[in-house]
């Protein structure tokens, strides 16, 4: 199998969004790469330890898509092998009013890993270029703007860039950032909507909003693109996932943030020779004297 | 009085500490300027009820100097008339276990002002490039860096470059940042050293740590001026108060506030037509029916 998944779906250079395709899944069966996620998630689990352990660096996978892309899925079959002690996931709906009265990071500043963990931002300070600029009135909750004609040009420009910033901080101080797109068809959108209509279990996680944004499913595609090309950074590019399968997705997924946890030069912590010594006198204590 | 305490004391361009006076008060007597600071802390109180009936935005006061400047003193005269629901003071000692483990700005921005209040940072992020570049040791506390020899020139140019860039998203987000440097001079500190020693009801203030921070004087004037050189943007510039006169101090800050503050195009919300009817006729209804 000589699927790149990392390189495959990253960002390099300018996306048009409408070219990259929804549905691949190169010449994978779903058996082959359902065996190949278990295998993955095995990795994934020692890879976490390690990440851990080394306490040196943490992980920010950001996650973003249409509704029914197959977020909360992803998560649960990604990331339900690893230690819950080490890895959190922090969903971000609708401001609340002490949120709206900060600037739009900091919900997301205060909400990042300790060293040595994961953090899976499930919805993300991409929001406020994406929700955000189909639905500029949303900014004027923030207070500080009185009008929606102070979102101009420069405004989304400021706004990426704020971000760009944000990351390149973080990166430079230990904080990976993987960034993934589940990339979804209207199609496949409108086929998910109807599952969670006719199935009584699933009507809960449909709401009549959810058609009002599917109404404007062309906006979106243009947001997207244009945060996906504005925020896709040497250090921190965007991950365009084929998500119509939603076992490719999972897997390639996987397949990138393992790959990120590799490059990340983690390390168990050395036990010194004079560490060794100790370790091995507290030993013969615990033998001898409390036989 | 012709005194411009906004732009005296300013820096707007590459600055050599030693050539600053710590000592100035310009022609004002002692008491003149004690009269000035308590018509000053009027119009701070009613600056800041504009600041938070506006909500829109809010302030932020950062306030750095050597051991014995006088910030604590100077937090509690100049703030000492505001409305305490919509001030904060967040003083920064060494940081915790939790702070550690993540980036250096993270405790801070936590701690970051809600829209309508003013919150003083008494010690700050900048901590980060000066007690940890005079002690780079510290740094290793963050774990992302395993030896002292990672904290070269570059390491510090990307502190100062997270630092103007964390200052700039905020300015564009509605936070004002005012950054205020408490200039003693060492003489001054012997002086007040001595004070904290020979009077008992101060002796809590001083701990044998001080004394040795203050065989690092030069080391630390040192860090202190490229700090304030790397950092003075023309959106958050430094201002370098004289301390050693404490009266002064205040005023000059108080003085400096007052401008920010003055600057921001704070507003009472306006009543439109349709409201203030709606209020009259609350009115009438109170008057009669509640007879």
């Amino acid at each position: 199998m000589d699927l790149n998944f990392t390189d495959n779906f990253l960002v390099d250079k300018p996306i048009s969004i409408e070219k990259r395709r929804t549905s691949y899944k190169g010449k994978l069966t779903k058996t082959k790469g359902l065996q190949m996620l278990e295998d993955a998630k095995k990795r994934l689990r020692e890879l976490q330890d390690l990440l851990y352990a080394d306490g040196s660096q943490s992980l920010l996978v950001v996650l973003q898509a249409m509704d029914a892309a197959g977020k909360d899925s992803l998560i649960e079959h990604v990331f339900g092998g690893v230690n819950p002690q080490g890895c959190e996931v922090k969903s971000f709906k609708s401001p609340s009013t002490l949120e709206y009265s900060h600037d739009f990071l900091w919900r997301h500043y205060t909400a990042l890993p300790e060293k040595g963990k994961i953090c899976i931002f499930n919805r993300s300070h991409y929001e406020s270029v994406l929700v955000c600029k189909v639905h500029p009135e949303f900014n004027l909750k923030e207070k500080t703007w009185k009008t929606v004609d102070a979102f101009d040009e420069k405004f989304w420009k400021e706004r990426y860039e704020s971000i760009n910033d944000f990351e390149k901080h973080l990166i430079r101080n230990g904080t990976k950032v993987v960034k993934i797109f589940l990339h979804v068809s209207k199609e496949e959108q409108k086929k998910r909507f109807l599952d969670r209509i006719n199935e009584k279990d699933k009507n809960w996680k449909f709401s009549a909003a959810d058609m009002a944004e599917r109404a404007l499913w062309d906006k979106y595609q243009k947001v997207y693109e244009e945060a996906i090309n504005e925020t896709s950074t040497k250090h921190a590019p965007w991950h365009i996932v084929p998500a119509d399968n939603k076992w490719f997705a999972r897997l390639t997924a996987i397949q990138i943030i393992i790959q990120e946890l590799k490059s990340m030069d983690l390390n168990f912590p050395e036990v010194s020779d004079e560490e060794a010594d100790k370790l091995e006198k507290i030993k013969q204590q615990l033998l001898e004297k409390e036989s």
